[in-house]
């Protein structure tokens, strides 16, 4: 699909949903009164001959009842009938379809099979494409459009395009994603990708402005060639993050009954990624790191960074797991020790690159000279603080919260938080209550937050070895 | 150290705190005040010449003032007092000498290498046995000892026995544990361990029948083969879960700067867990999945499970997580497909093992027999379910908690939960405080639960290999 042409998608100007309800409890209804809650600006059309009207306004009994051209149309009948309403669309020229029923390839029944075959054929025929089906659909901030169940996704737009052959991981992932400051441009939940498939929004992605980083959730895939090539190409102008689901066998077999495609080798895919410069990433908190640290530092290329923990473990933590993806603590020179020595008492702590101040328990007063420190270091690229917010400092201090934002606007070099959960009792929800604000403040100001060491040092890992192999690739 | 003598450190019958003060905010005060109000029940001496009462109670000038016999002394005095803090302990006959004190081998300053010997020399002459320096010390439920700053850790004890180098990473864990269930039988902070090393607190642990599972926080080993003999010998009756830090290059020398130990190198230590069958793990989560996971489930074999979830990705992420650790997911008889097809609508859900009951929101009517047709499958040694918590079911419902419960006991088959943090902004926290209510209930029944499918695919993959391997070395 050409370039433009999505914007039928992302911004069509009437969209037609048959099946709606007044059942917000299923699939048509709730799309349906998503879109109006969400002040959907084009004309929207609700297509059902079993009810005269949704919340009072009036339904049509077939598509083709509509007085008005349907750019877009949401399908969301039983699967006997999608074949019907596919034909319908069809003949209203409506340019695209989206399909949230579920029960075709993937059910592994010969009926799901013949329908799903019947529909790719109708929308050839006539030149309508198709998104699914057995998907959640399409969110796109700029139209009000929203994927399944996404009645209170954020209207504002940001910079990552998601495309997922799971509804379930694109919902779960865009509403944890929300909550750590995370923004989109466009997400797309497609399923079994019968037409519109993976090929076509990476496309769309690789050119699309507002897209900065890219994310996938990959089940299958239609042509393995045509997606190294592309991806090859849309990792020069961004990054592109690829959680491949069913690379084990028995992954393979949940792969065909899940969207009904094939799952792939490991081995292939370690080449592909390794060819492509594309990020590999395992579950949704590793994506959602991803998303966090590219948002944050989009060109950061520091290998030497130095760090700052409140106990000598985090030291050694931080220098186990920064090691192993190539990243170096560098000694400070003999003028930055002496300056932190000045901030903390004589024993108990390590004035070392990595920094043990002494206790977990941050006091502005200390923590700042010290960050301010480590920061001019020549030697030092970047500085990662390890914060634990526990019982003894339960709530949010506005003066502590505002020492990493200063000293990274004062210092000019990037900052990077971890904040260890480190409470697990529903007794203890306030201190969990407190992280997460101290971590909505750094995400503000722009300071990617992690929890664990480990997961900072993957992130800033994957960072740095994609801004050089786009470096090296452009020379 | 003999078994018996060990006495003298869990259950000391008298303790003295060198350095006590009314001051809180020190380690002395901090120390002396937790027990107290733990309601230690031996004799409890305050030394400090500067103070003459603390809240009341009078102090002694000196350990020699002392009217009375003293088994186990705690020593917060500045390093520069500290041996002859030791030399009063070794003149009074103290048995074991905890001090916390820190600024010894670990500062690299001459006078701390010196302070260190002459420790050594004065303990080594009289006989007294000593902890520390530079640690948080001993937590014993069954004396009311406990390591700083845990005035509130609990009194009940339980199956984990805990040595570790870093006192920050003790009581991060032990905190977080708590919360999810996990008690203790002793827990050691022991620093430098100039004299008592993890050598001594592994023996015992090895003989202490209250400790069902060991975990170490490791930095420095003072002698690796005696080490390998021990852990070897001790995996045979429990399993032993170690952290290694200081593997890497740059993390040994932060570990000279930490304990002023050794950190050792990488392949050594894949020979040891080899070897010993002792598990490694990484990082303060890792640990606790393991602390959950063997508590749970001590004797676990199951290589073959069953996979619950709502939703088709996280079928597969099972199914992928699962196969890297070697397990497997049986397909079930045609008889447990019908009896779970009866539960669930004709599309949008799968049957085959793993189960996708088509929807995140678990309702219990639906829930509960598809757990019994699954866990009725001769096929299927143990049954995961991925339960989501979100904002659809938001409250904690009595009647959805109890289905695995319930399932668990009448099918006798091991149930393991997992539960996805869905949720990150400091706005939905009460979804987070329902989580943790479901997961607090599901611990209470035996049920373990981990926040991902990859971290329960790897705690159960460590069960079974460590389980295996005692029966292997056993046959």
């Amino acid at each position: 699909m050409k370039f433009e042409d999505f914007r039928s998608i992302f911004q069509p100007r009437s969209v037609a949903v048959i099946g709606a309800s007044n059942d917000a409890s299923k699939f048509g209804g709730q799309y349906y009164f998503a879109l109006r809650a969400r002040a959907y600006s084009g004309k929207l059309f609700a297509v059902n001959p079993k009810v005269p009207d949704i919340d009072g306004v009036p339904t049509y009994m077939r598509m083709q009842d509509i007085p008005d051209e349907v750019e877009f149309a949401v399908v969301a009948v039983p699967a006997a009938h999608v074949v019907q309403a596919i034909a319908d669309c069809a003949e209203k020229r409506v340019r695209v379809v989206e399909i949230l029923t579920a029960g075709f390839g993937e059910s592994g029944t010969p009926e799901g099979a013949r329908w799903e075959n019947e529909i790719i054929e109708i929308a050839r025929r006539n030149g309508t494409r198709i998104i699914g089906p057995n998907c959640f659909g399409v969110y796109s901030p700029e139209s009000a459009l929203t994927l399944l169940p996404g009645i209170d996704f954020p209207k504002e737009g940001g910079p990552v395009g998601i495309l997922s052959q799971s509804g379930g991981v694109t919902s779960f992932l865009m509403r944890k994603a929300i909550g750590l400051g995370v923004r989109f441009s466009k997400v797309i939940s497609y399923g079994n990708g019968c037409d519109l498939n993976e090929i076509d929004f990476l496309s769309y992605f690789e050119a699309d402005e507002q897209t900065k980083i890219v994310v996938a959730y990959l089940e299958g895939v239609s042509d393995g060639k045509r997606l190294l090539e592309l991806v090859k190409k849309t990792t020069l102008k961004k990054p592109v993050i690829i959680w491949k689901g069913g690379l084990s066998k028995m992954g393979s077999r949940a792969v065909a009954s899940h969207t009904a495609s094939l799952g792939g080798k490991k081995e292939i895919w370690d080449g592909f990624f390794r060819q492509t410069g594309a990020i590999p990433a395992v579950g949704t908190d590793d994506l959602l790191d991803m998303m966090i640290g590219f948002g944050c530092l989009p060109g950061f290329q520091g290998r030497r960074v130095s760090v700052v923990g409140g106990g000598g473990a985090i030291t050694v933590a931080a220098a186990d797991a920064l090691d192993q993806v190539g990243l170096s603590i560098p000694e400070f020179s003999v003028k930055t020790q002496q300056a932190i020595r000045a901030c903390l008492p004589p024993t108990g702590n390590s004035v070392k690159n990595p920094i043990d101040v002494g206790t977990p328990v941050y006091l502005p007063h200390i923590l700042k000279p010290v960050l301010e420190a480590a920061a001019s270091d020549s030697a030092v690229e970047a500085v990662i603080v390890e914060q634990w917010v526990s019982n003894y400092m339960p709530v949010f201090v506005e003066e502590l919260a505002d020492v990493i934002p200063s000293v990274k606007k004062s210092s000019g070099k990037p900052f990077i938080a971890t904040m260890p959960e480190p409470s697990a009792s529903s007794e203890t929800i306030e201190i969990e209550d407190t992280r997460r604000k101290y971590r909505e403040h750094y995400l503000r100001h722009g300071i990617p937050v992690f929890d664990t060491l480990q997961r900072a040092a993957t992130t800033l890992g994957r960072i740095v070895r994609y801004n050089e192999f786009v470096k090296e690739r452009q020379a």
